[in-house]
């Protein structure tokens, strides 16, 4: 039985769009880590969680933290959040929209305390933009931002130490930051970005796992020649091997259920018509939720790599690898929120996040669930980044049923004794 | 029975190698249309041109032209040469031989008088890098230099037209380089720049044809999308695609005998790891001896791009073409060319020409042929370009006797007849 009247979701749209024009660029929205539009992100969600009964603070990394307090003290916390941070000439709604749309939730509670407390993080960074490091605010809040990461300069050569101390941050309290003794699971609410809800006409996702990832860069070295007086058969064209790889690659991944396999960048040398490609750089981004699989996917792809640059006396080589395995979301917060949309009339998608989120890093510290939204025409990262009003509506009935769900549960408790054991 | 010295082959590499000095930029060989350094190359050319009793000029778009007269005013000639022009960082014989191995075959007369005059042409452009158009020396010589070419200029602005006044010439004389109402024939001498000689360990060959060419730009235009969240079937991977089409346009190549079909550059868009190409541009050069295998092979792999964009929702449109019909040599020149090498000595490979030569314009106004020289590594355009001493005498020893099996039949007369009918 969805929720009749769509203000509620309306104005959350409203708050995003309203956050959005705090801009580093006028006319587009580029906010990256800590930049003085990060002030004036922080006036607004600290006006609008105040009003919502809740007690700010802004932590040593740049983290936005409201405390909304349960029964007691003691009464241990659920973590809602996500990151505020954008990419360059973004939309208004990746990231945000979690926090936002959690403040959201809180103001539905109306004063009501429930078992535990509810703190809600706007994460001051997660897109890697200004320092080349992604996940800076949620590494911070689960202890593992490492100390040389203040020694990184941006563009304009600033020191991330600096930078937190420009922002009237004193970098000595970043490990302040770590979560709370008392909190016991971690909710994300995020736009999909990308089109496999839309696609399937469904409203709303329940992530079972945030996808593994292997990125590559391979070099494929044959000789450059004259296009017109070399034959074929004494070729060493690298980028007739590379094409042949790259059909591989999508082969492999079309018939590998979960598969995602990407060729997405190609750079032919000389470059020009006329002559053969001595050289070809290429990349590979390989994903899926099961580890196993995606390196087994991987094994297959340079093997592919070496048959068809070893049938036309072409070398390949791997000029860069980094690999990050999957990290599943808990399997019984996830049924929960599953079970919270069915009792709110909605039904979800059981689907694995292709994109990393902060949720990747706090899974490190706490059980994580998350929450998606469908993306209108898979769009993100780009100006026309856009959600339905009864997709915002599906969210935060489904948040709200959640937290109604893990209120009347033993979960809490029973979390608590796992994460702290 | 091959000639008994190496001298006279060791001075033409010599005097080559001396030219090669003369250049526009210290510590390489870059020499293009009408550079103060091509001033340094007629003296040299014109030195070595008078020491063997011919008469030099430059005509008005600066060719060099040296004529060897024949036993009387009125016997015809028979005019030899290739171009003095280089590409930036060039070798030492591309063109240039062809020309200084028609001097030393001038020389090896020693004053004898043939039933014919030998004129030589040192032609000042081929390599079409100044003004973005090759072949300017020969196309004045048969006529066919339209007078827009004036107006073009070079990268510091300069006028063609002001270049010619600039290197002392009168471009209003540029009509009077057409060439001479006796001439009854044309043979360039050229290095392959290819490894086909190489490859079956033969010295020369005789060329049958200058293969025609087709070059296009393709562009595919499918969907930019994030490489994580975009499921394989809802993707629309431009570069995808293209590699398919790379594949197809390889096969063809190597099932189709004496085709050369290359995609030399690809370029993606936006070109990164993590999203799938949206677009992505592609060479296409398709070279084949027959206009109608390579119009064949052209349409065929135009309907294979368009397959491969199909089956995955991307456009595919032709950005850019331009076509050069084949062009043949002369039967029976050939014919008289291959006897010549054989009655010196030396098998020739009947081959066709992949690259372009100025015997290719020279084709409007004459019977023309052409006698390759083994290209060590198949390399050109190169520093290292290189020849072999025993091949630089087996193509003098040769053009020497074609020139008196020529002197001894009745082709002369025969030709000129045709050629002005």
């Amino acid at each position: 039985m969805p929720h009749e009247s769509t203000e509620r979701a309306e104005r959350i749209i409203a708050r995003c769009r309203e956050i959005a024009a705090c801009t580093e660029l006028p006319g587009e929205t580029t906010r990256t880590f800590l930049a003085p539009s990060m002030h004036e992100v922080h006036t607004l969600l600290r006006e609008w969680m105040e009003a919502a009964e809740m007690s700010v603070s802004v932590d040593g990394i740049g983290n936005l933290r409201g405390l909304y307090p349960g029964v007691s003290a003691s009464s241990g916390r659920l973590v809602m959040g996500s990151h505020l941070d954008t990419v360059p000439n973004a939309g208004a709604f990746d990231g945000i929209l979690g926090v936002v749309l959690a403040v959201a939730l809180v103001e539905e509670l109306r004063g009501e305390r429930l078992p535990f407390a509810i703190e809600i993080i706007g994460f001051s960074e997660e897109e890697g933009v200004r320092f080349g490091k992604p996940y800076l605010g949620s590494l911070a809040f689960v202890g593992a931002l490492d100390s040389d990461a203040l020694h990184r300069t941006d563009a304009r050569n600033i020191s991330m130490e600096r930078a937190v101390w420009e922002f009237g941050l004193d970098p000595g309290t970043i490990a302040d930051a770590a979560v709370s003794g008392d909190a016991f699971a971690y909710l994300e609410v995020h736009i999909e970005q990308g089109p496999v809800l839309e696609s399937e006409a469904l409203q709303l996702g329940v992530v079972s796992a945030i996808a593994g990832q292997t990125r590559m860069l391979l070099g494929f070295s044959g000789q450059a020649n004259h296009a017109g007086t070399t034959p074929m058969h004494l070729r060493h064209d690298a980028m007739a091997a590379a094409a042949e790889w790259i059909c591989s690659v999508e082969k492999l991944a079309l018939k590998t259920p979960g598969l995602a396999a990407t060729v997405g960048r190609v750079e032919t040398r000389p470059g020009a018509g006329n002559v053969i490609a001595g050289d070809v750089i290429a990349s590979l981004d390989v994903r899926h939720a099961e580890d196993a699989i995606r390196r087994g996917a991987v094994s297959e792809l340079l093997g592919a790599a070496s048959d068809a640059a070893e049938a036309r006396g072409v070398d390949v080589d791997i000029l860069r690898a980094s690999h990050e395995d999957a990290v599943p979301t808990d399997a019984s917060l996830s049924k929960l929120l599953a079970e919270a949309a069915a009792s709110v009339g909605y039904t979800v998608k059981t689907m694995v996040s292709g994109a990393g989120h902060d949720a990747r890093v706090v899974a490190q510290r706490l059980p994580i669930a998350m929450l998606f939204l469908r993306s209108p025409a898979g769009l993100s990262h780009h100006p026309d980044e856009n959600v339905l009003v009864e997709d915002v509506e599906a969210a935060l009935a489904t948040s709200l049923a959640f937290v109604r769900l893990l209120a009347a549960s033993d979960a809490p408790r029973r979390f608590r004794k796992e994460v702290h054991a």
